[in-house]
């Protein structure tokens, strides 16, 4: 047994605890992408011969430097490159998936959802919308409208403040884009920072901010696989200022699960024998 | 194959739809009891003689008069309670468990998250914090500290603009209540109408308002199977008032899925052509 | 003197107040335009012969039927539309200006202000944006982009299940309009219902809600002077639903004002004497 | 006349504005006080012998060291101590004021609203919430239930995850306090982080953060000054984390006003002449 301000844990749940108190220094990135297009297809593989994630994680060193440490991982990895190790050892994740969402097992699609929960960030891009983390932390069923017929795309900034708009202008443009719309099956974001302003005709809110249990999380939509999104700066520009922000920067303690307290912190004037069978 | 403004849908896709546009007058609800502790413990059974469904219906009538009409189902009812029938003519389901929310089979529970999505009104009551439904809509393990004492309880509402206080004084109080105490682990609510205090020393977000698809949420904190709480004329205001908010109020569509539009509704410049093979 | 649960006010605090507890049968809405354009320039007056005020509680009037009444009042009328019976007889208020923002006094200002703070609800359309009842409610600046071109505006819901979008399809459009952009300089929305795409590549939140005091506020972007939005099937629409949405619906006490308890609802360990002179 | 991402400015326009877009290192921070009471009350003076804002600073000092730079000014310093020359040098500035709210002018006041538009953090302490700049900021009236009694206050953290909780433990007691009570009549937090309990039996929502234009507000309850509160390390604790929290971090920019922009990003079909005595 021990005890935080009061509240005991049994030990067992103190150790099933991995919550993540403050990010390391540097903040420790895992890029995870499902990187089966880049094998399967010759026209994403001229774009990204190495996979999406090489292109990412390279972009958010040149961008953040020093501050910044990345690895990457894949669905084809070891236990679908989320093991404990991995996940023990990540402050960020970045989820890249399209095709293959439905492979990634229920088991461990929950440890990357639990870990974000005890304060991992996780930066959903694009057809990651539809990726079982992120369905599993927005509660909801996370569809929206698609065209991919090389549209213009001009990405507004609805929240210049917000430390993801750092060094973006009013809006920046994304020449030929697969077309995301309304309506994006969320829940209403804590903060919307972008919204896509398409030439076909639609609408997207296209990056939106979220916490769940200690961790934030950010969707951002730009990023289809035929086209080159991830070489673009603003957009390089937009993942690395989220990994900072969704870097977890709270030791508060987050105590989840139902917990007794049998002893009151303040006076209680009745007595008062609790039938314990009630509580199995 | 039909058409909504200008977006084809499928007439799977269509019959497989069970949207809610309009609650209908009365407004059919539907109350869910686990009504185990009513049958096992004599202590609640005296209570509760006949379940706490029971109550809470009849205290919807008194109070929605016309404007209302009850139907009860419980856990161990025909598929749990939530057949497709039922489920079909429920607009608002409140929603009550506490010792058997892992009998609630995923199936069933997926079975109400969807009729959420689709516009039905859902009002979790106390222990249902940590049923699967309230769960799987929130995306977080929806924690909290608890202690049964037998102590006061002081509702206060923060939010006396709400259509769920309407009718109720600056603050209530419960003479004898189980303690929830934070951190209760959910999202930020949408609107928070009700903040507790407890004589123990602990607060808690005791009425929460969430959307999640077309279905709105309310979470309601009173209601331990010791207590007379649903007796009380102040805690069944409430539930009524929050059965007319959740109720659903809009026809306006909810398109689901990920859809393919491949037309656009303004013109592109591009010429393209698409790998259909990338989406499948 | 007179209490409320517990709380004691003396009779000016009682007197000066005039909180709406719930709106009237029928809804008493007030249509408040300027007025002025539609009297100096021959194009708005061939649209709006009798003004705009007109067009609008006529079509509210249609859409809502016998759940409404409504009257209309203008800048240039007595106390410049908001006497104190106008306001003591209105659950809802439309506000529409653009060239004399200024000439509203503060004093007529802070009336509307204060009596949205007591329950009133408030539909902010168009140009009214830069008012001083909306930016006094807002706390910012509520710039934005403009041009008028007559350019195709289609509003999208990413609400569908808010009672503002009732009767509403996935999208609708506006053949020519003048064009909002974004920065909208507006608190982050409560709720965001509708987002406006423009054919000149601007994005907009066209449909906006927020709650201050008791009071309901809902921003609606339609309504340049030179085209007949106020006709559209669909802004009506809109706007008669928000009357609904906007009008009041709780009779929970709104406690205002700095208000001294010095007897505690339950016990207090501590004697002390409170210096006086220190609150004055 | 200068562009900004196609988006024409006067050079008038242009200089009036003095947007932050990141805050200098080290911060800066101005820790700005009414410094009355701690003049004419010899109970207030014996805890605070030179002002409440030389305790604040210090503490900054203690717990940001080299990450922030501090200075102090007051209500009787030049004009008011919140001279151009300030304000332009200040990142984040922390208001405490209680008696003397009406002396601020309106001039003065404004000038904060203004700087915290364009970017400046602001931390509002205790009575500050009746404060010009924070009710010009909130749009609602602030007010709350308040009773000096020397009660225990409990502060429970509800947002484990946030910067501002960092360091803290479930939840912090001060022994000894002023109660302010629900309903705070503000708008919904964008962030509740912190709850209050009383031992005399109200709760209150005693940390919470908005948005404003560009800048941030973290409300902050505690420091009524005849109890050594600034002096306890929980509540420097949470002043420092907020510091860090509201300090600008974004160079994206802030163009606020009613822009014209006569020529459009993307082609609009219609020929249209505008007449421009509309829009004077």
């Amino acid at each position: 047994m021990f005890a935080i301000s009061g509240y005991k844990f049994s030990e067992k749940q103190s150790t099933a605890r991995q919550e993540i108190t403050m990010a390391s220094k540097p903040i420790r990135v895992t890029v995870w992408n499902e990187f089966r297009h880049e094998r399967s297809h010759e026209q994403v593989q001229k774009i990204y011969p190495a996979g999406m994630h090489a292109v990412i994680a390279e972009a958010l060193e040149q961008h953040l430097g020093e501050a910044v440490r990345t690895r990457v991982s894949s669905l084809d990895d070891e236990e679908q490159g989320v093991t404990s190790t991995v996940l023990g050892q990540t402050d960020v994740m970045t989820w890249w998936g399209h095709a293959a969402h439905d492979e990634v097992t229920d088991e461990h699609a929950e440890r990357v959802v639990q870990r974000v929960w005890d304060g991992m960030g996780l930066i959903v891009l694009h057809s990651g919308h539809f990726s079982k983390p992120f369905k599993r932390l927005m509660g909801t069923g996370c569809g929206l409208r698609w065209r991919e017929a090389a549209e213009l795309e001009r990405i507004w900034c609805v929240r210049p403040g917000h430390p993801i708009a750092d060094g973006l202008d009013a809006y920046f443009e994304l020449p030929q884009t697969e077309m995301y719309g309304e309506l994006f099956d969320i829940p209403e974001p804590d903060e919307l920072v972008f919204i896509s302003w398409f030439e076909g005709g639609e609408v997207f809110r296209t990056g939106c901010c979220w916490t769940r249990g200690k961790g934030r999380i950010f969707y951002f939509r730009p990023g289809h696989e035929t086209y080159p999104i991830y070489y673009d700066a603003n957009v390089q520009r937009v993942i690395a200022n989220a990994v900072k922000w969704v870097a977890p920067r709270s030791s508060s303690p987050y105590v989840t699960g139902g917990h007794h307290e049998p002893e009151s912190l303040s006076p209680i004037a009745a007595k008062h024998e609790m039938d314990a069978s009630l509580h199995e």
